[in-house]
């Protein structure tokens, strides 16, 4: 188990303290990182259906899962295995019997089918039909929406979570320096992506890495105008630009990190953007302290760049921690216009004022921990574009 | 883009059979291996909301997704880019805007909200609230279940998309063969699993790989009774059985394998597990051909098997080829009692008889093609138990 089961159990108190507030009294958790939070849970088995429920009177969550995968929430899980209730493996992908058909028979044999029922209707891991069996299967209980309930939970790192992303940091660092001294004209985008890869799951001689709930992100030459390409078998070209963006995992910890590379000499254009981000992440980084919205971090990033006419759309960064694929993001607080969330300590931010035009772009973004007094990064690598020049790489 | 034009518009011409065969007018689909299947649309913006449209009466789909993202619709596709819509970033993962409440106003706005409209139920990528949220937005539309529908279309591959996935098989080869000659004693998951992920990647001279949608699944020791754990930190011990299970992967096609290793002599238990699973594998694979069932490959078999008193209750195999995380598997047909599926040529399976018993298991796997007259395994490997025998590997 990752965490003491005191951790655990006070986890499963803050989210039953939310339920209360809620009028929820049974809590059906389907986002694997809330279910590895409150349970220990952990497995690459989140492609079929599973659950963890929270009952407003119970100690114990109930684990429902494939048979196949009962044994591993027996080995990853503090839970008693009387509380690991498998489903028979005819109901994985079938057309004519659902998981969640079972899920309703367990909470109508427990006597639980009509009482105020919390689903994360905006988890990846509970698709429409899920819901739609839900209600078909249990017509006395009363839904209500329970997205983020949980991940709300999440927000406010331990000290102990803080220090695996510590450790995630490590990783990173180091994966994102074997990344910029491989990438050089004519080497392939996958050779690069494959040593990263190696490097964030080495980790270091103490600690090994677990794999990141998002894959490298690569973007060279004119694809730096997007974001989210991964990389390709193509060789890189004197002159490109290069956007890296990656995670240290460990335990399921994140740690992200974005940087950008330039083969050759940059342009005037790149070169600006560069000190523009930079000197808008400083100033952000500067002014980041308890107690202060989220929105507030925003409006610093917009005033500092402003006299540059560059403008960011999109947010500029969001809280993040504990994670599987497809996001390492936790879906609470973002740092935008609106957000009116107040920092508090061990909460953990991934900034990136990331910035793409329509024909390159640039990134350089830093994972966050909020002190009690301001603010530290994870990582710690110089922020401004990286330049190769022959072999050399300078900043 | 990673076919030519025609083969996406013979796809797009197979799905509007289907839609015209289920009275279906307007197709939104949200799975991202189908929007890659159509449109060629590959990155890893699955994190947030996106969508391909298929109309009945429209030659070219319309891409729906962040704007951010729009930059990699432009690069990835062999749509116009008026089919191209961005939806703005504060849709993005927002308590107040949902990204469906943008697609139902797109339909509104082009005329199309009183069709017949399907949706991917059950999709990891279509979650309650879409489905909720589209409910609202389009009052007069006549909602129809629409789950894999174009997975349905994906079965039978084209000769490219085998060549693809043999060119996969290349890399899961070299990636199982890196991990077990690498395990031993002393040697530390981790190490094992960035050694494979980096073989996986880097793929051969020629052809680079992609990241296979599912990562290595590594179980090592009593954790071998149970398939879908990954790896730790933990150092290999004399006498452990180890599970891998991989894939290569190519342009997003898979050819996944699993293969099972001891640390040492084996147990006498092990090695009869060993006997019993590689003799049912050959039998299937002796028998597959077009024109049989899935069922009756079940049935070669358990009826192979039965002396050996051991029973597999989970799915013998499923189709399988071009994906993204969590699954490589198509949710079309498994290899079980009561698929009646009739195999045609092309179609490709992961035939995968793991047997997971209390205190340990045994995978022996193989991704198949169906040929004209039988089947062929895209890996060549011999199937049985590998042994450590010091820092010598034998079968």
């Amino acid at each position: 188990m990752t965490f003491g089961t005191a951790e655990y159990k006070e986890r499963i108190r803050k989210t039953k303290k939310r339920m209360a507030e809620k009028g929820i009294d049974v809590l059906l958790i389907t986002d694997p990182a809330n279910m590895n939070y409150l349970s220990g849970y952990d497995g690459w088995s989140f492609y079929v259906h599973q659950m963890l429920i929270i009952f407003n009177d119970e100690d114990q969550p109930i684990w429902i899962g494939r048979t196949q995968d009962a044994n591993g929430a027996k080995v990853t899980t503090w839970l008693y295995h009387e509380n690991i209730i498998p489903y028979p493996e005819d109901y994985v992908q079938s057309d004519v019997k659902h998981p969640m058909d079972f899920v309703a028979d367990i909470l109508k044999q427990i006597g639980q089918d009509n009482r105020s029922i919390g689903v994360e209707m905006e988890n990846y891991y509970f698709t429409a039909k899920c819901y739609q069996q839900l209600q078909k299967g249990l017509p006395n209980a009363k839904f209500h929406d329970a997205t983020l309930l949980v991940n709300w939970v999440r927000i406010v790192k331990s000290d102990t979570e803080i220090e695996y992303m510590k450790r995630a940091a490590l990783f990173v660092e180091k994966a994102m320096m074997a990344g910029i001294e491989m990438i050089n004209e004519g080497v392939r985008e996958c050779d690069v992506a494959a040593k990263i890869l190696h490097t964030q799951v080495t980790g270091t001689a103490e600690y090994g890495g677990d794999y990141p709930a998002i894959m490298p992100l690569l973007p060279s030459g004119e694809k730096t105008s997007t974001p989210h390409l991964t990389w390709t078998d193509e060789r890189y070209k004197q002159g490109d630009t290069v956007i890296l963006e990656l995670a240290g995992c460990y335990k399921r910890y994140h740690s992200p990190l974005a940087r950008t590379l330039n083969i050759g000499k940059p342009s005037d254009k790149i070169k600006n953007l560069s000190d523009v981000v930079v000197e808008g992440l400083n100033a952000c980084l500067d002014m980041i302290k308890p107690g202060i919205a989220c929105e507030e971090i925003e409006e610093t990033w917009r005033k500092t760049i402003q006299k540059s006419g560059i403008i960011k759309e999109s947010r500029l960064g969001y809280a993040m921690g504990l994670n599987y694929p497809p996001d390492w993001g936790e879906h609470t607080a973002s740092i935008r216009k609106g957000d009116k969330t107040i920092l508090q300590p061990n909460m953990t931010f991934h900034l990136i004022p990331g910035i793409w035009l329509d024909q390159y772009g640039f990134e350089a973004s830093e994972a966050l921990r909020v002190t009690e007094t301001g603010c530290e990064t994870f990582a710690k690598l110089p922020r401004d574009l990286f330049i190769k020049d022959g072999a050399l790489t300078k900043s």
